[in-house]
């Protein structure tokens, strides 16, 4: 007998009949004996309107306030899905996070969840209860409700798993788990069986949106075993995300090919070349609230050199407008720019151990004729920046050039 | 400076404009330097919509699970209100039932307000905010949402106001007070300044549903000084509900007419005249769950007796049933009922000094025609029950007898 958490988004609980489908799934692990706590998101659709809704009496809404009317969505769920539960013959109870209580910091509308209080759950499961917890909220230390933000249920949910040291905190979601890179994109596309969680983590940032990544780093943290599981059939184990690589098996080098399509970059070129420069050409950027993702400078020439970096497509035309407002302030030449582009990646704990991995990567890039605009690395994974008409071919050749379709 | 409890129906906070009209209201009484707590209803239609969403999952629905899906509705307002009161330039703060906290029993769906902490509360108003709580709901000792029934944000109201020892409880609805009768049926009802708790008591029982008729007996028990005013207007200063009749004035004898269309009776003849029969009729009419109003039993003759009683209208047939399955065990003739019928009632504290009302009352009727089926009277109430093809006559008559259209 085995404690599982499962967190269910908001398309697995979408409607009364999804909702019904949740419940005999969870008394399907109920009858097999296990312990089971259930996190439902809100219904598909719900927090949006809520957020709508808030909107047309506030424009900003006050972030307190917010969190009172949001929070409603999950308790809308967590009600449904217990008497689900209950028609299923299990019994049934649920919480609010508050209720439980999650204690989170006061950041309302991404407050970070401090500690839970595993008490009323415990007793509920010992009394034999299937207990739904709302995900995505919890209550600071003077009772404020709290929501943890977009994708925070998955938070919630390892969260919970963390605090009552749960056997497995499973993510039901509409895929049936991790894989090698986009199946509409590559026909081959595996579905991987188990991945490290910095692997997880390299995937997420670069596109790969099935897990929130707070979730992704929290689960790390705290070593809790996550599996990412589809809601909409009974079949396969998902994919189990580990702490470590596993080391009796021979570890692929590469695990995945990520890519992102919404990107855009900008070149300041011939800016002075002495310290302090990138401050002040990243320090307006940030300024205007947009977030940079990759940053390159080449060693300069000429007492000169050139500075790139990339942000989301839809802050393009803003970060080219801060640029051009400090171009003369800062000495440049000229600034150009490209929203054309996008970002493909190679992701694996086995290039750690494995040299020649991004020669092996250029190499077959190249062989297609496909010019690197940008390069960036870390320990776990390579990067590159190509014009955005090449990203299907080159996530194709990278995933058959590391063999990733063959299982 | 005072402090006043504002309560919101579900009408006059059901759009986004409404809310925002709604604050503008509290801001007014703000900026007149009162301090001010506002308890809104859900939404109109809100609460119904999440009933028949729960009932799609369980036809009948977990009374827990219910209640902290139900308490969601007011939840939502209560973000928007404090949103739209800042909107109009003052500090607000919202709280929910459990917030707080409003402790009630555990009787889910229709639980008993217990105690009410005002520490919270008065620590914000003190800090200059307007607080804004929901209605309808509580949370028990060990923390379950709870809620109170339908109408149950007016006793949330009155509960509050006595909790904070308010000055006043301003009820806003749709209508602008408590009429002498319907004016959709007599043109010249006038509205009345004032009016007792027994008298508003009886008045709200026999069908003018201008307020929750616990809150009445709330307010009554609690001296809350309660008074009912409509959202839609900014005039006048609606009907103040008194603990006492004023002793300086000439009271008037009767204060309005009441009336309930919804009624039918039903007969029981020729029962045995012995103790104990109309435990015998009525006690299988309230195991079916049938709510029983008036109850008359004449003396008899013979040894046997007629026994008569009215019901909801809609529970006419179940009764009928009732009746015509236990008629041979209690010995009775035969079981006759009408549902066409009404009763129609003459309510005021002025009667208990003045002898004749009732056949000052039986003359008007009589001089119209009009057959009175059935009589029935308390200390400040006659009620008689009338073909329902005469409501309109005998309401305009008696309206007029007892001078009601006479400022």
């Amino acid at each position: 007998m085995a404690l599982i958490v499962q967190k269910y988004g908001g398309t697995s609980v979408g409607s009364p009949d999804r909702i019904k489908n949740v419940a005999k799934r969870v008394a399907r692990w109920k009858a097999m004996g296990h312990d089971v706590v259930v996190v439902p998101s809100a219904m598909s659709g719900e927090t949006n309107r809520l957020i709508a809704l808030a909107k047309e009496i506030m424009p900003t809404p006050d972030a307190r306030e917010l969190d009172v009317i949001a929070a409603t969505g999950e308790q809308v769920t967590i009600g449904l899905l217990a008497m689900a539960i209950i028609q299923e013959g299990c019994k049934a109870k649920s919480y609010t996070g508050p209720q439980v209580r999650v204690l989170t910091d006061s950041t309302h509308t991404k407050a970070r969840i401090l500690s839970i209080d595993d008490e009323k759950i415990r007793k509920d499961l010992a009394e034999g209860n299937v207990v739904v917890v709302a995900g995505f909220q919890g209550a600071d230390e003077n009772g404020n409700i709290t929501t943890l933000g977009r994708g925070g249920s998955d938070t919630s949910a390892v969260a919970l798993a963390a605090a009552l040291k749960a056997d497995e905190c499973q993510i039901y979601t509409d895929v049936d788990g991790v894989y090698t890179t986009d199946p509409r994109i590559v026909a081959e596309a595996r579905k991987l069986d188990t991945i490290t969680f910095e692997e997880m983590l390299e995937m997420a940032s670069l596109g790969s949106k099935v897990l929130q990544i707070r979730s992704v780093e929290f689960a790390g943290k705290y070593k809790v075993k996550l599996r990412v599981l589809s809601s909409f059939t009974d079949e396969g184990e998902g994919t189990l995300i580990t702490v470590e690589e596993d080391k009796n098996m021979e570890q692929p080098v590469i695990s995945g090919i990520a890519f992102n399509r919404d990107e855009a970059k900008l070149t300041v070129l011939g800016v002075p070349d002495r310290p302090g420069i990138a401050y002040q050409i990243l320090g307006p950027i940030a300024d205007a609230n947009v977030d940079v993702d990759m940053i390159i400078q080449n060693v300069g020439h000429d007492g000169t050199t050139d500075f790139s970096f990339t942000v989301n497509r839809s802050d393009f035309a803003k970060a080219q407008g801060v640029l051009e407002s400090v171009k003369s302030h800062i000495g440049a030449r000229e600034i150009v720019g490209d929203n054309k582009i996008c970002k493909v990646s190679a992701v694996g704990v086995g290039m750690r151990s494995h040299p020649g991995v991004a020669s092996q990567m250029f190499r077959a890039l190249a062989e297609e004729g496909i010019n690197m605009q940008m390069i960036s690395t870390s320990e776990i994974k390579i990067s590159v920046v190509v014009d955005e008409k090449y990203l299907e071919l080159a996530v194709r050749v990278l995933h058959k050039t590391f063999g990733l379709d063959q299982a």
